[in-house]
């Protein structure tokens, strides 16, 4: 099923009519023999997912280089031991794990992706517990990578896992795809891709480092953001100076830092930058009223992020803000002394990290371009400024109608105990329209974590009742994506 | 002569005719005894200023505590040994070092007012040597402290010691009120010199804590800028949010910062504070008229610096901005993340630390009153503010045509070969206004440094060679104030 090229003609399924349908006895037999086993594996799933999390593979940081490979080995290990033919491929960067099982003839081919690299653990000190060393508390499981994306990804590992020593074999065939480079743009993967569509062909592509709309709401996300990330360098003096002998005269590289930051939006939160919004498409009115009959709690919602108000881009709903306009923030900030106490000086040097979230059909090469000639162009004399390019993905959104999205709702159904809810996420996940656009596959985001997980901040978690119906869920997909029509 | 109050009418005294004056045969025999004593001396002179130069006396870091009290031991030690009567003076933060000679009926006192706490050290890794290890390099030494301000108040330590280890006594009484916490504001020793008028009576108060014009030019500085010092802190959500599942509604407190700030000084360079320039006086064409006409390398000015370009105020020199017209510089400024790499994220605080320098008649109290209510009625909801005030001082003029300026001229023509400029210091002294206040004396601003001391940055300097001719003409003055006519 493997071979198509270009886009294939959706099939209108109504969600209804399939989610009701009844496997066959065997199948059913199946399922429910793969389920006791679950069960019957939950300590030894948990204890593989705490080893997993107390290697601290932090991608962006230089330090933790050995710790992001031990990582890879930790998979390469656990998968070659469940009988899958397993490799371990070296990149520019971080090595990617590749296992796969046997072609099953007739049979849709499923690649699961997954990041086995965490974000840094920053602010350390607000951390509970230590973010390396996992602790269960409240039903979850807290550390670094717990629900990002170490413990999800494990989801799938596991249910792989599951079919080869209960049925021996896997309805479909799968592929892993796990990478150590997510938290940091994904580079090499994207060029493995391109290097290796054969390899990599399949009919669909399935992640899960996403949300649920909330607890017990299990989703399917058919919309993310891209994102273009950025650091600013300015330097201004060849060290920091007196600001009393010198200031009034000396460009402050602080303060311009913050004048071209401020210029790059205004005060109804529109980002300033030339062209900005000339490929955004405005929300459609069905999506606009889907997402407003979602049951939201805007008094819950400030009160899980501690604030007293909100702001953000004039005439959008919150949701709408979130999950499909355009952003602006400040990532990080620094200049001068950050001590105790007063320093008078004008500092040598400012900089900033900062990101735009885009939305489908936004060039983020195109922003890189206009936003480096707006800042150049509003610099003073006696500042330099250097931009650097972090890495930058364009928005996705994939079709509603699709069967794969229909077989994955049913999974959910039997995973979760409820019918996912179709949503759209803030957050990017860069590799995605890789996938589409390499693959030519739909990909499928069946996310098993909560918006409250803090999956960047400080005590990071992942429900553990959730780590567990996601292994079932995704055993069960397997099933039904073999059980889809041979005409998909 | 101390028992005036008010203002005195000023004696219309030409400098030239009083430097062309000769002293008498005995004073001149007494002033080469001096100057040959001091000669002799230079070796120990230096010692005992790396002596106090090893000890890190940094008053605005708690760490830095006992050290701060170390700096006071070891000058209430050397006072002593040179005979004076000396007292190590507590208030509620660092203690006041304070001597006196006896008083010398019909003759001046002079009030020699310094401070033995140093600005701190960071950024540490920009240091050529250790800050607190003085080295000698190209005829400076380099130390944190070396001219703000040990090695300047030291010279007339070691000026009063050698009156009276060669003449036995000194021609006028000398008070000595050295400080330890200049750095961090000066709270306590204002609240010492309001509630010891008498004790500190005095017809002038000289201070040695500014620069020279210019290598070879030394100076006298008869204006200084005030400041007012504050750090904002912005509280956004109770920790760092991943910026694309909440980026879009949640108020960035780094945004808002970069926004706040920039919101404080337009394109031209001016203060958007309201009522900032109420009571700023225009410049005197007498005054642009002299600025102008001293010689300035603007080519020199900007590679010392290290920049290639300057920008300041629109409509005024380089040395008008830097000493007569009011500005505001960010001096420190810290946000979410700022290791290497990029994070995404939404950051739950961020904070600056920013400071206005003032000039005369503005007045610090009515500017943070104006700055808190216009900070706040930026703020967006989903962000809380708080505003500290360090410290505040107006800025400072004397009057030229003061014998006590014509004594401190003739003296720096005798210490330093050559006869003084008048200018002015874009610095604060915050104490120097309450001396004029208190003590209604006469303030004698007598710098032994150069501009590119880096007093407040790394590798600050001072050139030995000054140091000396700073002990000469200190040991001079005390002379030439006492030959000041009675009528004075």
């Amino acid at each position: 099923m493997v071979s198509r090229v270009g886009h294939r003609p959706l099939l209108p399924v109504a969600l209804a009519s399939l989610s009701t349908q009844h496997p066959s006895a065997m199948s059913s037999e199946i399922l429910s023999q793969i389920d006791q086993f679950l069960e019957s594996q939950s300590d030894r799933f948990e204890a593989q997912l705490i080893e997993l999390l107390r290697i601290p593979s932090v991608s962006a940081d230089s330090q933790h280089a050995s710790d992001v490979r031990q990582a890879a080995d930790w998979l390469v290990t656990r998968l070659a031991a469940c009988g899958l033919s397993t490799e371990l491929i070296p990149t520019a960067g971080y090595p990617i794990v590749y296992a796969e099982s046997p072609p099953v003839p007739g049979k849709p081919v499923a690649l699961i992706y997954g990041h086995y690299d965490v974000q840094p653990p920053d602010p350390l000190d607000e951390w509970i517990t230590p973010p390396f060393e996992p602790a269960r508390r409240d039903g979850n499981l807290v550390a670094r990578g717990a629900t990002d994306d170490k413990g999800q990804m494990l989801t799938h590992v596991q249910s792989v896992a599951a079919w080869l020593q209960t049925v021996g074999h896997l309805p479909i065939q799968v592929k892993l795809l796990i990478e150590g480079e997510e938290e940091v743009g994904s580079e090499n993967l994207e060029m493995f891709l391109v290097e290796n569509r054969e390899r990599l062909a399949c009919d669909c592509v399935v992640i899960s480092d996403t949300s649920q709309f909330a607890p017990g709401r299990p989703a399917i996300t058919y919309g993310l953001r891209g994102i273009a990330c950025y650091e600013l360098r300015l330097t201004g003096p060849k060290q920091d100076l007196h600001s009393g002998s010198f200031g009034g005269a000396v460009t402050n590289p602080a303060k311009e830092l913050t004048r071209l930051l401020a210029s790059l939006i205004d005060d109804e939160g529109r980002v300033q930058v030339p062209g900005f919004y000339d490929q955004v498409e405005p929300l459609s009115e069905v999506e606009r009223e889907q997402w407003a009959a979602l049951p939201t709690d805007e008094q819950a919602f400030q009160q899980q992020l501690g604030v007293k108000g909100l702001s953000g881009e004039r005439g959008y709903s919150q949701l709408e803000q979130r999950w499909a306009r355009p952003t602006f923030d400040i990532n990080g900030m620094w200049s001068g002394y950050q001590g105790e106490g007063p320093k008078t000086i004008i500092p040598a040097r400012a900089g900033a990290k900062f990101s735009f979230r885009l939305v489908p059909y936004q060039d983020p090469a195109k922003i890189t371009a206009a936003l480096q000639a707006m800042l150049e162009s509003q610099l003073p004399p006696g500042v330099e400024m250097e931009l650097i390019d972090y890495h930058g993905a364009p928005g996705f959104v994939v079709p509603l109608e699709s069967p794969y999205v229909q077989a994955a709702s049913r999974a959910i159904e039997q995973g979760f105990g409820t019918r996912p809810v179709m949503i759209r996420e803030g957050g990017s996940i860069p590799i995605v329209t890789q996938f589409a656009e390499q693959l030519q596959a739909e990909v499928l985001l069946l996310g098993w974590g909560q918006d409250d997980d803090n999956t960047h901040g400080p005590n990071e978690k992942f429900c553990l009742a959730d780590f567990h119906r996601g292994i079932r869920a995704s055993a069960h997909l397997w099933h039904h994506l073999a059980a889809l029509p041979d005409s998909v």
